[in-house]
Protein backbone atom coordinates (compact mmCIF):
# COMPACT_ATOMS: atom_id res chain seq x y z
CA UNK A 1 0.00 0.00 0.00
CA UNK A 2 1.03 3.45 -0.77
CA UNK A 3 1.86 5.53 2.06
CA UNK A 4 0.06 8.78 2.56
CA UNK A 5 2.55 11.88 3.24
CA UNK A 6 2.33 13.58 6.17
CA UNK A 7 0.65 16.79 5.15
CA UNK A 8 -2.04 14.87 2.96
CA UNK A 9 -3.29 13.96 6.54
CA UNK A 10 -3.85 17.78 7.16
CA UNK A 11 -7.30 18.96 7.33
CA UNK A 12 -8.31 21.34 4.19
CA UNK A 13 -8.31 24.64 6.29
CA UNK A 14 -4.09 23.54 7.67
CA UNK A 15 -3.49 22.30 3.19
CA UNK A 16 -2.58 25.91 2.23
CA UNK A 17 1.11 26.07 3.47
CA UNK A 18 3.55 27.39 1.16
CA UNK A 19 5.56 24.87 2.45
CA UNK A 20 3.81 22.12 1.94
CA UNK A 21 0.38 22.29 1.67
CA UNK A 22 -1.32 20.73 -0.87
CA UNK A 23 -4.13 23.26 -1.63
CA UNK A 24 -1.51 26.14 -1.89
CA UNK A 25 -1.14 26.38 -6.33
CA UNK A 26 2.04 28.51 -5.74
CA UNK A 27 3.85 26.58 -3.05
CA UNK A 28 6.53 24.21 -2.90
CA UNK A 29 4.53 20.90 -1.66
CA UNK A 30 6.44 19.40 0.50
CA UNK A 31 5.40 15.53 0.78
CA UNK A 32 6.72 13.55 4.09
CA UNK A 33 7.22 10.06 4.71
CA UNK A 34 8.02 7.45 7.28
CA UNK A 35 11.02 5.54 6.27
CA UNK A 36 11.62 3.31 9.28
CA UNK A 37 11.82 5.18 12.48
CA UNK A 38 13.13 8.36 10.29
CA UNK A 39 10.98 10.69 8.18
CA UNK A 40 11.74 11.06 4.13
CA UNK A 41 11.23 13.46 1.63
CA UNK A 42 12.82 14.11 -1.45
CA UNK A 43 12.64 17.18 -3.63
CA UNK A 44 14.13 19.06 -6.94
CA UNK A 45 14.28 22.96 -6.15
CA UNK A 46 13.37 24.46 -9.43
CA UNK A 47 15.96 26.70 -11.23
CA UNK A 48 14.62 30.26 -9.78
CA UNK A 49 15.46 28.96 -5.86
CA UNK A 50 19.54 29.96 -5.81
CA UNK A 51 21.82 31.57 -3.71
CA UNK A 52 24.28 31.42 -6.32
CA UNK A 53 24.18 29.93 -9.83
CA UNK A 54 24.88 26.62 -9.57
CA UNK A 55 23.74 26.09 -5.88
CA UNK A 56 20.39 26.09 -3.86
CA UNK A 57 19.09 29.19 -1.84
CA UNK A 58 19.72 28.53 1.94
CA UNK A 59 15.82 29.87 2.35
CA UNK A 60 14.55 27.16 0.82
CA UNK A 61 16.95 24.82 2.57
CA UNK A 62 15.08 26.21 5.94
CA UNK A 63 12.02 25.76 4.30
CA UNK A 64 12.25 22.49 3.64
CA UNK A 65 13.61 21.04 6.92
CA UNK A 66 10.74 23.40 8.64
CA UNK A 67 7.48 21.82 6.64
CA UNK A 68 9.60 18.08 6.74
CA UNK A 69 10.30 18.55 10.44
CA UNK A 70 7.03 19.92 11.45
CA UNK A 71 5.32 17.51 9.39
CA UNK A 72 7.28 14.42 11.14
CA UNK A 73 6.55 15.89 14.48
CA UNK A 74 2.87 15.92 13.71
CA UNK A 75 3.46 12.52 12.73
CA UNK A 76 5.47 11.50 15.52
CA UNK A 77 2.76 12.37 17.96
CA UNK A 78 0.12 10.06 16.24
CA UNK A 79 2.64 7.40 16.64
CA UNK A 80 3.46 8.08 19.99
CA UNK A 81 -0.23 8.00 21.06
CA UNK A 82 -0.74 4.62 19.66
CA UNK A 83 -3.00 5.64 16.68
CA UNK A 84 -2.76 4.61 12.52
CA UNK A 85 -1.15 7.12 10.71
CA UNK A 86 -4.01 8.89 8.45
CA UNK A 87 -7.20 7.05 10.52
CA UNK A 88 -8.01 10.59 11.46
CA UNK A 89 -6.48 14.00 11.24
CA UNK A 90 -3.80 14.67 13.26
CA UNK A 91 -2.71 17.15 15.60
CA UNK A 92 -1.28 20.71 13.60
CA UNK A 93 2.16 21.60 14.85
CA UNK A 94 3.54 25.27 14.55
CA UNK A 95 7.48 26.21 14.42
CA UNK A 96 8.50 28.16 17.44
CA UNK A 97 12.28 28.11 16.71
CA UNK A 98 14.06 26.56 13.71
CA UNK A 99 18.11 26.17 13.31
CA UNK A 100 19.95 25.52 10.18
CA UNK A 101 23.95 24.74 9.87
CA UNK A 102 24.59 25.32 6.26
CA UNK A 103 27.90 22.65 6.21
CA UNK A 104 28.28 22.75 2.51
CA UNK A 105 27.04 24.72 -0.78
CA UNK A 106 23.91 22.70 -1.92
CA UNK A 107 24.41 22.15 -5.67
CA UNK A 108 21.01 22.79 -7.73
CA UNK A 109 19.49 20.31 -10.42
CA UNK A 110 19.92 17.11 -8.35
CA UNK A 111 17.18 15.71 -5.82
CA UNK A 112 17.44 16.69 -2.13
CA UNK A 113 16.83 14.02 0.51
CA UNK A 114 15.68 15.21 3.76
CA UNK A 115 15.80 12.67 6.59
CA UNK A 116 14.57 13.52 10.53
CA UNK A 117 13.91 11.77 13.31
CA UNK A 118 11.90 12.90 16.22
CA UNK A 119 14.09 13.39 19.31
CA UNK A 120 11.84 14.44 21.94
CA UNK A 121 8.35 13.52 21.92
CA UNK A 122 5.79 15.49 24.12
CA UNK A 123 2.29 16.26 24.10
CA UNK A 124 2.46 19.97 22.91
CA UNK A 125 6.19 20.06 22.57
CA UNK A 126 8.17 17.68 19.63
CA UNK A 127 11.76 17.95 18.91
CA UNK A 128 13.23 17.18 15.34
CA UNK A 129 16.19 16.92 13.83
CA UNK A 130 16.97 16.29 10.07
CA UNK A 131 19.70 16.63 7.28
CA UNK A 132 19.44 17.98 3.69
CA UNK A 133 21.67 15.87 1.64
CA UNK A 134 22.37 15.83 -2.46
CA UNK A 135 23.89 13.09 -4.38
CA UNK A 136 24.77 11.48 -0.75
CA UNK A 137 26.36 14.59 0.89
CA UNK A 138 24.93 16.26 3.93
CA UNK A 139 25.12 19.97 2.69
CA UNK A 140 23.09 20.83 5.96
CA UNK A 141 21.57 19.78 8.90
CA UNK A 142 18.62 21.62 11.35
CA UNK A 143 16.74 21.29 14.30
CA UNK A 144 12.92 22.39 14.41
CA UNK A 145 11.34 22.69 18.05
CA UNK A 146 7.39 22.28 17.11
CA UNK A 147 4.39 23.33 19.40
CA UNK A 148 0.93 22.42 19.32
CA UNK A 149 -1.50 25.07 16.96
CA UNK A 150 -1.73 28.36 19.41
CA UNK A 151 -5.55 28.86 19.56
CA UNK A 152 -4.13 32.29 18.52
CA UNK A 153 -4.14 30.87 14.77
CA UNK A 154 -7.13 28.68 14.74
CA UNK B 1 21.01 61.40 -1.70
CA UNK B 2 18.90 58.13 -2.05
CA UNK B 3 20.71 55.42 0.02
CA UNK B 4 21.56 52.13 -1.86
CA UNK B 5 20.39 48.95 -1.26
CA UNK B 6 23.32 46.57 0.19
CA UNK B 7 21.71 44.06 -2.21
CA UNK B 8 22.33 46.25 -5.30
CA UNK B 9 25.60 46.65 -4.61
CA UNK B 10 26.43 42.94 -5.04
CA UNK B 11 28.27 42.27 -8.51
CA UNK B 12 26.08 40.44 -10.91
CA UNK B 13 27.40 37.50 -10.51
CA UNK B 14 26.00 37.63 -7.28
CA UNK B 15 23.02 39.08 -7.86
CA UNK B 16 20.62 35.88 -8.82
CA UNK B 17 19.38 34.63 -4.80
CA UNK B 18 16.06 33.94 -4.50
CA UNK B 19 15.71 35.91 -1.88
CA UNK B 20 17.36 39.13 -2.63
CA UNK B 21 18.84 39.04 -6.08
CA UNK B 22 17.87 42.17 -7.92
CA UNK B 23 18.74 39.54 -11.40
CA UNK B 24 16.45 36.79 -10.23
CA UNK B 25 12.58 38.00 -11.81
CA UNK B 26 11.21 35.02 -9.50
CA UNK B 27 12.89 36.15 -6.00
CA UNK B 28 11.80 38.12 -3.00
CA UNK B 29 13.87 40.93 -4.53
CA UNK B 30 14.56 42.09 -0.11
CA UNK B 31 16.13 45.35 0.12
CA UNK B 32 18.35 46.76 2.74
CA UNK B 33 19.39 49.62 4.03
CA UNK B 34 21.41 51.14 6.93
CA UNK B 35 19.43 53.06 9.82
CA UNK B 36 21.91 54.62 12.26
CA UNK B 37 23.97 51.39 13.82
CA UNK B 38 21.03 49.15 12.66
CA UNK B 39 19.91 48.16 9.02
CA UNK B 40 16.25 48.11 7.89
CA UNK B 41 14.13 46.16 5.33
CA UNK B 42 10.84 46.43 4.38
CA UNK B 43 8.55 43.64 2.90
CA UNK B 44 4.95 42.69 1.89
CA UNK B 45 5.02 39.18 1.65
CA UNK B 46 2.42 38.07 -1.41
CA UNK B 47 -0.62 36.26 -0.56
CA UNK B 48 0.04 32.56 -1.16
CA UNK B 49 3.27 32.96 1.60
CA UNK B 50 0.83 31.94 4.17
CA UNK B 51 1.26 29.27 7.08
CA UNK B 52 -2.43 28.94 7.92
CA UNK B 53 -4.36 31.41 6.02
CA UNK B 54 -4.14 35.11 7.75
CA UNK B 55 -0.54 34.47 8.80
CA UNK B 56 2.93 34.45 7.47
CA UNK B 57 4.96 31.05 6.15
CA UNK B 58 7.78 30.47 8.68
CA UNK B 59 10.07 29.46 5.95
CA UNK B 60 9.60 33.15 4.60
CA UNK B 61 10.10 34.59 7.84
CA UNK B 62 13.32 32.71 7.59
CA UNK B 63 14.43 33.77 4.18
CA UNK B 64 13.83 37.60 5.33
CA UNK B 65 15.84 36.95 8.40
CA UNK B 66 19.08 35.29 6.30
CA UNK B 67 19.17 37.35 3.45
CA UNK B 68 18.82 40.97 5.24
CA UNK B 69 21.45 39.20 7.88
CA UNK B 70 23.95 38.52 4.90
CA UNK B 71 23.46 42.19 3.05
CA UNK B 72 24.30 43.51 6.45
CA UNK B 73 26.99 41.61 7.67
CA UNK B 74 28.46 42.54 4.23
CA UNK B 75 27.64 45.83 4.78
CA UNK B 76 29.12 45.93 8.20
CA UNK B 77 32.28 44.67 6.74
CA UNK B 78 32.92 47.27 4.37
CA UNK B 79 32.01 50.00 7.25
CA UNK B 80 34.56 47.94 9.67
CA UNK B 81 37.05 48.55 6.67
CA UNK B 82 36.64 52.29 6.66
CA UNK B 83 35.25 52.34 2.78
CA UNK B 84 32.41 54.32 1.58
CA UNK B 85 29.22 51.96 1.35
CA UNK B 86 28.96 51.93 -2.73
CA UNK B 87 32.61 52.72 -3.40
CA UNK B 88 33.25 49.57 -4.99
CA UNK B 89 31.94 45.90 -4.63
CA UNK B 90 31.82 44.52 -1.29
CA UNK B 91 32.91 41.24 -0.30
CA UNK B 92 30.47 38.15 -0.30
CA UNK B 93 29.44 36.80 2.53
CA UNK B 94 27.10 33.37 2.92
CA UNK B 95 25.12 31.92 5.66
CA UNK B 96 26.84 29.45 7.81
CA UNK B 97 23.80 29.26 10.31
CA UNK B 98 20.65 30.78 10.51
CA UNK B 99 18.51 30.03 14.08
CA UNK B 100 14.95 32.09 13.68
CA UNK B 101 12.79 32.42 16.85
CA UNK B 102 9.16 31.91 16.27
CA UNK B 103 7.73 34.51 19.02
CA UNK B 104 4.03 34.96 17.30
CA UNK B 105 1.93 34.74 14.42
CA UNK B 106 3.19 36.74 11.80
CA UNK B 107 -0.20 38.55 10.49
CA UNK B 108 -0.12 37.95 6.29
CA UNK B 109 -0.99 41.77 4.58
CA UNK B 110 0.99 44.29 6.62
CA UNK B 111 4.20 45.39 6.15
CA UNK B 112 7.01 43.70 7.96
CA UNK B 113 9.88 45.38 9.09
CA UNK B 114 13.02 43.44 9.45
CA UNK B 115 15.78 45.44 11.48
CA UNK B 116 19.12 43.68 12.27
CA UNK B 117 22.76 44.73 13.52
CA UNK B 118 25.96 43.17 13.32
CA UNK B 119 27.42 41.90 17.43
CA UNK B 120 30.92 40.79 15.65
CA UNK B 121 32.92 41.89 12.56
CA UNK B 122 35.58 39.88 11.89
CA UNK B 123 37.07 39.92 8.13
CA UNK B 124 36.19 36.03 7.61
CA UNK B 125 33.06 36.01 9.91
CA UNK B 126 30.27 38.20 10.76
CA UNK B 127 27.37 38.13 13.55
CA UNK B 128 23.92 39.80 12.84
CA UNK B 129 21.04 39.30 15.05
CA UNK B 130 17.47 40.67 13.56
CA UNK B 131 13.99 41.00 14.42
CA UNK B 132 11.21 41.08 12.70
CA UNK B 133 7.48 42.99 13.39
CA UNK B 134 4.38 43.39 11.85
CA UNK B 135 2.47 46.76 12.75
CA UNK B 136 5.07 47.26 15.90
CA UNK B 137 4.93 43.89 17.28
CA UNK B 138 7.87 41.80 17.51
CA UNK B 139 6.96 38.34 15.62
CA UNK B 140 10.21 36.80 15.66
CA UNK B 141 13.96 36.85 16.37
CA UNK B 142 17.09 35.89 14.76
CA UNK B 143 20.77 35.27 14.54
CA UNK B 144 22.60 34.48 11.23
CA UNK B 145 26.68 33.72 11.33
CA UNK B 146 27.82 34.43 7.82
CA UNK B 147 31.09 33.73 6.42
CA UNK B 148 33.38 35.03 3.59
CA UNK B 149 31.95 33.18 0.11
CA UNK B 150 34.45 30.12 0.23
CA UNK B 151 36.26 29.72 -3.34
CA UNK B 152 34.33 26.63 -3.76
CA UNK B 153 31.26 28.52 -4.86
CA UNK B 154 33.02 30.87 -7.03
Amino acid sequence: MTQQAFQDNYPDEFSYCYGCGRLNDHGLKIKSYWDGEESIARFVPDAHYIAIPGFVYGGLIASLIDCHCVGTAAAASIRESGLEPGSQPGPRFVTASLKVDYLAPTPLGVELEIRASATEVKAKKVVVIASVSAGGQVCAKGQVVAVRLPDTMR
